[in-house]
């Protein structure tokens, strides 16, 4: 399997088609079927008990395995999440921007399937696990190998 | 069981320990074991396709029963989300705010578990459907009769 | 939406194509989009604490949205799981079946996506929760009216 | 963290308090925080289209998370599978056995969070993945480091 974006055009992509929060995140880096995203954590994403807030480790989750699978199939707006079983295991810090690691299990005809795991910058236990299902639009559809 | 919040309590609560999110909530109904929440859409949660995103549907669902525990179990700001399985079924319609209804399963000593059903006001079939255990803090624990 | 096969017509299916396990199963009642069915308990499915094991609620589980997908689709043998989050809740009782309630919330083009609750007989509350979804072959698929 | 059963203990563990299954599964290797089960498929796990049953690959993720929370914490029958969310992505091959590998990524005071991958015995890809909570009675807990 190869790269059909690299780091550079996941980024734009993301820019340009989810302009209210593509520049929350950077792609680290990115080899087929593995992805690392950091996401900048600000007062928005804080919560009571000086945490980040479930909803935003959600969104960085599903933009990581987002960008995972654009990153086998080609841009391609409209995939789109079909499930997510997410598992939040440890306070993030509020302080610090959150990373995560993503990869892709299965890449079908229909359905891609992969998970994250969600890191507080610098620490090495992870604050959250993410198992996601992205619907893959017919047009773009591709089978493995 | 017996409310210990009622509509307001939680709306008040929601305002206060959440400024930067609790203006876009609204408790419709609140009865023991069961809530009605109502999310204001705006461009924010806008994504490709004309719908509302993914993460947009998963914090209303998490603030869902976040406020269906609080109201059996009192004002409890640091209860958090232990575990989310969330199914996306539909694209909701970008132009209408969502209206989430959730239910407890069950209540108890340390977990709670529940599920919720999202929909586009005014929409007959749900856009999505998620599970959610929340943890509750040993100092506000309480028991299933 | 129309029964597509009769409570009887799920049984037989049921026998005929899974002969290890149909034999435990029996649908009590299905109509448009939901199902009840019952499970026999005996000493395989038991556990230390005297409790039935979670793989034999999740078997039932499976069981539940499987021919409530059948109802509605016809015979297909080939549907199969493409995934489930199940909550366990309460001790099921050990001298007791289990009955399980599920809903198809959802019918699509080549997914079926609904979800069940578990009861031990007699009991009012639910000992599980799943939500289930269940990939439909092509050669069966069927579009929500 | 160090284990607290060895491989032998494990599996001597299982056939002692599950009479009716412990005989199906192998310790293939344990260490801290990672585990390999095996698990004997015949006829009895098998389903229509030549394939393993959903319930078989879930019996053997439990089973296999459960060996790894106990490595852990020592024999304790009694901790119980609070929730699963497992992605069934390929179907395994009939004639060959299941593989699991399990990970900890959580060890908390009552609940421990992992995940799971199975395999068909000798291949590559994996047939399915599941993220694991088990509840951990307290007369056993144990604390992070």
């Amino acid at each position: 399997m190869k790269l059909k974006m690299s780091r550079d055009e996941l980024e734009r992509f993301l820019h340009e088609h989810f302009p209210q929060v593509g520049g929350d995140f950077t792609v680290i880096e990115v080899v087929p079927r593995e992805i690392a995203v950091r996401m900048k954590v600000d007062h928005r994403n804080l919560r009571p008990g000086n945490t980040v807030s479930g909803p935003s480790m959600f969104a960085l989750a599903d933009v990581t395995m987002y960008l995972a699978v654009l990153s086998l199939i080609g841009p391609e707006a409209l995939a789109v999440t079909t499930s997510c079983a997410i598992d939040f295991m440890r306070k993030p810090a509020a302080g610090r921007d959150l990373i995560a690691r993503g990869r892709v299990l299965k890449l079908g005809r229909a359905l891609a399937v992969g998970d994250v795991l969600v890191y507080s910058n610098g620490a090495e236990e992870p604050v959250a696990r993410a198992g996601i299902t992205y619907s893959i639009p017919p047009a773009r559809q591709i089978t493995e190998a």
